[in-house]
């Protein structure tokens, strides 16, 4: 019975837990707060590691879910935005020459698709597409029970998929992709756009409004609000819809904060995405579900990646 | 050592090998041209397959390769263009039903993918995007050297990506596909619209002008041809640009007739390529590379089918 120790390295917090195989709670875990600005990043894991390491038992792995560019093959954190001081940073390297065990890493939202695989809302499924709507869009994709990561490890980034050439510009730099549209910062800009345009709304044009105040605003029937968040509905379903036909998943999986926005977003999406696959048998027993696992999903994802390492 | 008997169905001939393991070259071969209009497909077909079934030997499996929509996990062909009676024909069952041995079943595009990663461009490259570039625009993916299906073996479908929202009309009805673009029916619309628009050029606008026709305009100077391929470049430059993100795979290969274009398509393409790539490590080691495997890619993909279901 194996011994999985996972970290999950987040925006604001870094959580390590300690996972017996078979058994979906926790033995030990611990979360600390994480500041951009604090050094000595790898010396403050170390520690969190250390205190929920399990005393007098064997730990078989550690599996690390971190946000930006990874490299899962080499273990190389390329660029993390919380973590300044980590740039092509050996992070598996440094773990098992400290620790004494294997060390696996992947980004947060491969990561998230691989827990909703298999303990979350993808379970029995074996092929899956999971898309966190959030600040940016991120993909995770399951093919027959594998994590797709790709030559370097940077596929699945699904939502820098250009869908519009000269569309809105995106956080990446480039213009019209799925994240330019249909993210949380996406609503925000076209509703700042519209506002300095001289649009009519609720919303205070001097302020910052973010999608959250966006959504609300909607939900007390403000057009320009309504509007925004249909149409980052109708680009995620064209986006989605490529990725059917790139794909063919059985289950569409949304995590993120966005995605929560309910029929403000998904009414929308729903009409784009059936006028946009090419054929209906795409969408023939298609699931489309909301992620289950919250704010574990990138524990459970570290966690599950180690337990596939193990085994395979 | 397994003998495969491999058959590929195509647009104007139906073809059928016998091969050997390790054995690049057939022991026998047959081909015979095709008519839509001639009913007993499925008979003729028999046939093809009995003049070269071999003698007093045992055979393992039968592959084919199909054009249009079908089902490799049931082995169903949904709809092909060339053979009209073949609505949701269960041919593999046939097939097996027949001649006493497994068969397997996968689309052209696919296929032709999984031959050049067996047996041509691709060989010791482990996750391949290929793309025909014909007609229409198609696709075939190999992950960690996996053909990639999907959940109803419709995966891969690589023209039908949007990308223009409201740009130009595809085969399928939709608006602004990679396949809208790229394809030499693509190439040939703009044309035609540019000339019914009045536009100056060599070309007769009382005819019909092929790709082909358009790319010879176009090597002697003309300024409308020379504009239909570099747009037909672009948009193949974003359409890569996004599957490099979703697979991010170590070579790209091109087949079809429209992919043999030279510099006339390709100096577009790279441009369009690198500006589109979000992170310069997509491309880092990326090989670009033309088909090899010509017209017996359909048969080859088809053994290679066969010799992988066999030893899986």
């Amino acid at each position: 019975m194996s011994t999985i120790v996972a970290v999950d390295i987040g925006g604001t917090q870094l959580r390590a837990a300690t996972y017996k195989e078979n058994q979906f709670q926790p033995i030990a875990q611990k979360r600390v707060e994480t500041k951009a600005s604090e050094p000595n990043a790898f010396s403050r894991l170390i520690k969190v590691i250390e205190d929920i390491w399990p005393q007098g038992q064997k730990v078989d792995a550690i599996g690390v879910s971190s946000p930006g560019p990874v490299d899962p093959h080499s273990g190389v954190v390329m660029v993390t935005p919380n973590i300044k001081e980590w740039r092509d940073f050996p992070l598996t390297a440094k773990l098992t020459e400290h620790f004494g065990v294997p060390a696996y890493l992947d980004n947060d939202a491969n990561l998230a698709g691989l827990a909703e695989w298999k303990f979350g809302a993808g379970r029995g499924h074996h092929n899956i597409l999971y898309l966190t709507v959030s600040t940016g869009v991120g993909g995770g994709v399951i093919i027959e029970d594998r994590i797709l990561q790709g030559h370097h490890g940077l596929a699945a980034e699904l939502g820098h998929s250009t869908l519009q050439e000269d569309g809105p510009l995106c956080g990446c730099g480039q213009r019209g992709h799925l994240e330019a549209y249909s993210s949380g910062t996406g609503i925000e800009r076209f509703v700042a756009e519209q506002l300095k345009a001289g649009r009519e709304s609720v919303l205070n044009p001097e302020k910052k409004n973010s999608a959250f105040m966006i959504s609300e605003a909607a939900k007390q029937g403000d057009a320009l609000s309504i509007e925004a968040y249909s149409i980052a509905g109708k680009y995620l379903g064209i986006g989605v819809a490529n990725f059917l036909h790139a794909f063919n998943p059985s289950i569409v999986i949304f995590g993120g904060g966005v995605s929560q926005s309910g029929p403000l977003l998904f009414d929308a999406f729903e009409v784009s995405l059936k006028e946009h696959v090419i054929h209906p048998r795409y969408l023939e027993g298609l699931v489309i579900k909301k992620a289950e696992l919250g704010d574990d999903a990138g524990l459970l994802g570290a966690r599950a990646l180690a337990e596939l390492k193990l085994s395979s």
